[in-house]
Order: C-alpha cells, then sequence, then structure tokens
C-alpha cells in the first residue's frame, strides 16, 4: 500500500469515529459550542490528526426546533459541517463532509504529497 | 405510578443516555475539559434535567497513559465522576457515577419531594 | 430510597443505555432483525434487566426508504418500540418507548410490588 | 483523487463507524453471537460495503469475566476481531483489525485493481 493510501484510509477512520461516536447526542443552541469543541478536541487525539473542525449549522438547527414541540433535538449530519486535515509521513489529506441531496457526505477534498 | 418514582425513571434515563453516548469518545488530557462541558450541557438538553456536572478524572487518566504507548484512551467510566440534579414536578432527585470495586456504579442519592 | 424507586431509576438507565448505545446505526429492512435482536441481548446483560424486546417498525422504516435515494437510514426512536420488564428486589417494572407525538417517549407502563 | 485512494477512504469510513457505534455495548458470551451478526449487517448497508466479519473473541471475554465480580462487560477492541473487504469501482480493498501491543489496530491488508 502507498503513503496515498494509507493516508486516505486514517481519513477515513476520523470520519467514520466522529459521526457514530457523537451521532445521537442532544443538541440545542445553547450546546451547540461546546460540542462543536469536544468533537474537535476528541477526534484530534487519533493518530495522524492534525486538524478537525465542526460547525453545527445554526440555521439548520432553528428550522429543526421551530418544527418541533422540543427544545432539544440529536445530533445527525443535517445539522454540521466538518473539516479535517489528515498527514500521513508525507502525505496531506483534506477532507470534508457536507449535506448532498438530502444526506451526509463524506468526501476527499485533496490528496497531496 | 407517583412522582417519585417518575422522578427516578427520568434520572435513570438520563445515567444511561450519557454513559452510552460517551463511552468511547477519544479522550487525552488535552481534550478532557471540552468534553466535560459538552457531556453536561447535552444531557442537561433532555427533559427534567437541571443540572449535569462531569469530572474527568485526571489521575487515573494519567496513570492510564503513564502505562500506554499511546497518549489517548478512550472514556470509560474508570475515568469520570457524574452528578446530576432531576427535577419531576415536585420531586428533586439527586444522583451520582463513581467508581465501586472496579465497576462504575450509578446510584440514586436522595429523593425529595 | 425505596424499592419501587430504585426499580424505576434502573429502568431509566436501560431505556437511556438502549437509545443512545444503538442510535445512529445503519440500518435496512435486510438487517432489521439482527438489530432487534443484538440490542434486546446486549440491554438484558445489564443488572436488574429481565427481559428487553425491540420491535423495528417495518412500516415507517419502508416509507422512509421510499422517500430517500438510499437504500438503508440511521436508526432512530421513529423505527423502533421497545418493551422492557426490570426486576429490582420484589418490584418490577414494566416500561415502553413508543412514538408520541412525532417524538420517542419513554415511560413507565406499571411498578408492582 | 485515485479510484484506490477513494476506495480507502471508504473503507477507513466503515471501520471507524463500526467502531465508534458499538464499542461500550453490554456484551456477555450469551449476547455475543447476536451483536457480531448486528454488526455486521449494520456496516455492511453502508456504500461500498460488501462484506463484514466481526469475531468477537471468546477467550478474551472469557478472561475478562473471570478476573471480575460481573458477568458482563463493555465491547472494546480487546474483544473483536474485524475483516473487511470494500469495493469502489474497480478496487477491491481488504482491511483488518486486530489488537496489537494492547491496542486496536485497523490497518489495509490489500488493494488491489
Amino acid at each position: 500500500m502507498t503513503d496515498p493510501q494509507q493516508a486516505c484510509f486514517e481519513a477515513g477512520i476520523k470520519f467514520g469515529s466522529l459521526y457514530h461516536q457523537f451521532a445521537g447526542t442532544p443538541l440545542s443552541p445553547d450546546s451547540a459550542d461546546s460540542l462543536e469543541r469536544a468533537m474537535s478536541e476528541a477526534i484530534e487525539n487519533q493518530p495522524h490528526c492534525e486538524s478537525v473542525t465542526v460547525s453545527i449549522l445554526g440555521d439548520a438547527l432553528a428550522e429543526e426546533l421551530a418544527n418541533s414541540t422540543a427544545d432539544y433535538t440529536e445530533l445527525t449530519g443535517r445539522f454540521m459541517e466538518v473539516e479535517m486535515r489528515i498527514r500521513y509521513e508525507d502525505v496531506t489529506v483534506e477532507t470534508r463532509m457536507e449535506m448532498e441531496e438530502g444526506y451526509p457526505l463524506m468526501k476527499l477534498v485533496s490528496v497531496v504529497e
């Protein structure tokens, strides 16, 4: 296996980890900041993970709650965007998760040696 | 069912939620503060939950990492203490999770009408 | 604390555990049976838990997938009903989770000494 | 990005998903079979995932419980081995998770076009 392949594998691990560790977490506008930060710092602990940025989408969250009798919901891909930078040996991988046609799509943005 | 019974049921839900949502989260001394805060604020979103205090046990975490080649571990009950206050109608329930004989034990501390 | 209160606390723990351990699991009609069984057997391991029955709601799942370009979704409360029986000392607690007004509601059904 | 890189990224996603969705699940010898099957079938729902084999390590589990006053534990990497085959376009990736020096290591086994 090549270093770029290993780097892409590592990048995928981080994405799957982040999503399935935190999906389902009770989420409100008041708790969004602390969850963003905890998700970033938790996944940055993993090997080869240089940086993680999580953005809870305030507009999507507000819209969900406006249509609801509850004042919180559960975290799913609809409510966040994620960017990560992974470094494995001399390879840097940039990845991104965002909604596409109603689904959270995790994708490779660049692989640079 | 009585209000105290309902209050105790609600208190149990919060404990199970907190533990199983966050168990397995990558954890290091650097990410402990943000995880404590995110856990508290996430579970406080749930109905009838007045306050949640999570304390990552720095000593237990440091000891685990001293015996490890890794610089992070995964959150389990060994690395945290939790206190919660639940209010259902006129009943206040205080609960606590701590280690006893090697196991994370969730217990009722008081039920007051 | 009384035995019925302890029993209700234990019942709540099991519900929160089940929900937050498995929420987010990839789910399709083909994988519904194995997930039902694994959820039941996993939570039945917990202390004082006599029985857990999980029913994935095939109709709700089919409707979700009919409106989707994907052939699977993620487990949330919309797609399951859960019944549990908890026994603590001489107290038996029956509990149930089902959707009410769009939300998964966990409730006490009976507390019998 | 090349197809092999995309395939490796997809393989990583599945591993991170499996681990962080199910870590922390209450586990005993009696519930091991149903959990193995549910984990496999759940992750096989994900795109590009051809097969997942999960083996709960009965010996490791028995040893843990022999040293414990409890009759169940929580799933972590110590108690399972996982093999996956991912197919993306014309690329097949084989991956494996097993313990190495006390840590669950997820690794690429082969990338074949």
